[in-house]
């Protein structure tokens, strides 16, 4: 089973490769083709057939376990200059194509070098985690680190086309599977009730290794996939409506900073999460959220150090910070400015829910 | 005396800065404003109560005298990192403006670091030098060098504005001012025979410093800036018709190659005004150009030097080089195939003419 969703200026092909790929690049005329690759992803990736004659530069990441924070630490100036290095030793000109293929690190920061390199070499994006086939390689935003600051640089450019094959879900663990659903969540509350109906019937035990067809996949990316398109396309530079796509980050990026000083790192997704529930679910939403995720208690003792995250995310205005979270129509955004007190008393509501750890 | 240069996306403006800059100003509200600044172009700049309560991050350039090759040292990662550095220590959100403030590495890599930051900041071009007014300020083409290759690193994006003051002219070098001269040459042959007419009266002397007004300078200027325009406007992604803005540049970049590595390195200028005599021009054309550059001797033994590097400089079709030439009508374009035979020959012709040195 393939799909395509047609954004206005790329199409996402959604199918096993061998039945999307081959005929995308029999269509173009490019002079090399040059792969950007994650080692977990290559170990995977049983179609080298499938690009014949093509430069590789394998970013080398840490093994998939390490998924808390772990290809993050690569996502820098030094590693991207290993990879412009590579680029200019195999030759490549401006006609060439570059391939990014792993998660959300290499889809990022591949791309970055792929637009920066001679002002602008073409790239596709061939995302291996749900959470890249959900999120992030669908919208152009493309960047790096900097200083331990996430994204600090970077540039919106979009792909020639993503190719989004379910099979390499397979490969990843339920903990990295859970982590990216709750962008799959986000884009359902977003933007597709019927998604979100679908979402209620999934149990976590259909979100381990394998136990989900690649068909059953297609049917939840597809939808998954659609809003994300839907919003980029309304809004490519981040100046309005894409604000929603923040949806549960401001408190989520705040929790998962917090944990990942500590012995116990969140996944983004797990902190994603908790941040979706404090931004304010009506309480069948939670209910939902919570039965995938379970609950991650927190003491309330950190209240503070969350709060100061939290600030550090958006612009203050007068001590509050500004959330964008859904409205009651799909699509519609909603502008939430949380105070101090009503902050901690969200929080204070999630954590006293009865706790089942995970 | 000021006028005005529309491109599609921003406006050129030509005159005193003080005439121009406050009015654009005032007519945005950015947040802060941010200046990367050349430290010869700083030391001429006695404006900076134009720009109250800004940060500046300086460049550290070399005096002009070094001009052949100098600052393009600098051109680089680790200055952009410096860059990016001062950057976020300023905490700049996307709502700042950067202002560059210098020759064209200052507007190349300052620009691609302003569109690098946070995904893009806006950002305006002040060249203080006669090159970086006609034509690297102009068009959107940002960019650093990467392991020793010129550009290999950049962005396509527009400044927001671009500022032409003629009063930095008069702290040039005289050397440094008939450098970018060939550029206003190379325009006049290209699209505007008005201007080709002004050039032919004017003398090597009139390129010394301070021998022209700011007024003479910016009837130069204006139709100058006007050609480079047309053509970005035109072709902004250098698909067909802004080739001819590399005219004179095939061979003159093999030349400046050539010569940087010896005891007497050329300016860019002085390369391309060889190239443009190299690449074909008519008899008249020809006796212009050396009127005001003179004439550099070249030993018959360099020219399989320069051949090796023109063909590094181009695609290579069957072993010919090929090169934009100026057609018979103003912005026509004329591809010229250019054996190694037929290269010689018009190389060994240019240095035939009578010599006189400079």
């Amino acid at each position: 089973m393939t799909c395509t969703i047609h954004l206005p200026d790329y199409p996402v092909l959604l199918g096993p490769l061998s039945e999307t790929l081959p005929a995308w690049l029999q269509q173009k005329k490019y002079s090399r083709i040059f792969v950007i690759a994650d080692a977990n992803a290559l170990a995977h990736w049983n179609n080298t057939a499938l690009l014949p004659g093509t430069e590789m530069y394998v970013v080398p990441c840490p093994p998939a376990s390490e998924h808390a924070g772990g290809a993050e630490r690569l996502k820098n100036l030094d590693t991207c200059a290993l990879i412009w290095n590579a680029m200019q030793q195999a030759r490549l000109d401006r006609q060439a194509l570059v391939v990014n293929l792993g998660g959300g690190v290499v889809g990022d920061m591949g791309g970055f070098c792929a637009a920066t390199f001679k002002r602008g070499v073409d790239f596709i994006q061939i995302p291996t985690t749900l959470l890249a086939m959900t999120d992030a390689a669908i919208g152009g935003k493309l960047g790096i680190d900097f200083n331990g600051i996430k994204n600090a640089l970077g540039v919106f450019r979009n792909p020639q086309a993503v190719f989004a094959d379910p099979v390499f879900l397979e490969t990843l663990p339920a903990r990295e599977l859970r982590s990216g659903f709750a962008e799959v969540i986000k884009h359902a509350l977003i933007g597709d009730y019927e998604l979100w109906e679908k979402i209620q019937k999934t149990t976590p035990e259909a979100l381990s290794p394998g136990s989900m067809t690649a068909d059953a996949w297609t049917e939840i990316l597809e939808p998954s996939i659609a809003v994300k398109a839907q919003i980029v396309t309304l809004d490519p530079h981040e100046h309005g409506i894409r604000a929603l796509l923040n949806f549960g980050h401001t408190v989520g990026h705040a929790v998962e900073s917090y944990f990942l000083e500590t012995d116990e790192p969140l996944t983004h997704g797990e902190a994603v999460a908790i941040g979706m529930v404090c931004e304010g679910l009506l309480s069948t939403e939670t209910e939902t959220i919570l039965r995938i995720f379970g609950r991650r208690p927190m003491p309330e003792s950190i209240f503070p150090k969350l709060w100061e995250r939290m600030q550090h995310d958006k612009k203050n205005t007068s001590g509050a910070v500004r959330i964008a979270v859904p409205g009651t129509e799909p699509f519609s955004l909603q502008i939430l400015e949380l105070s101090r007190e009503e902050a901690f008393r969200r929080l204070k509501l999630y954590d006293s829910f009865d706790s089942f750890e995970f």
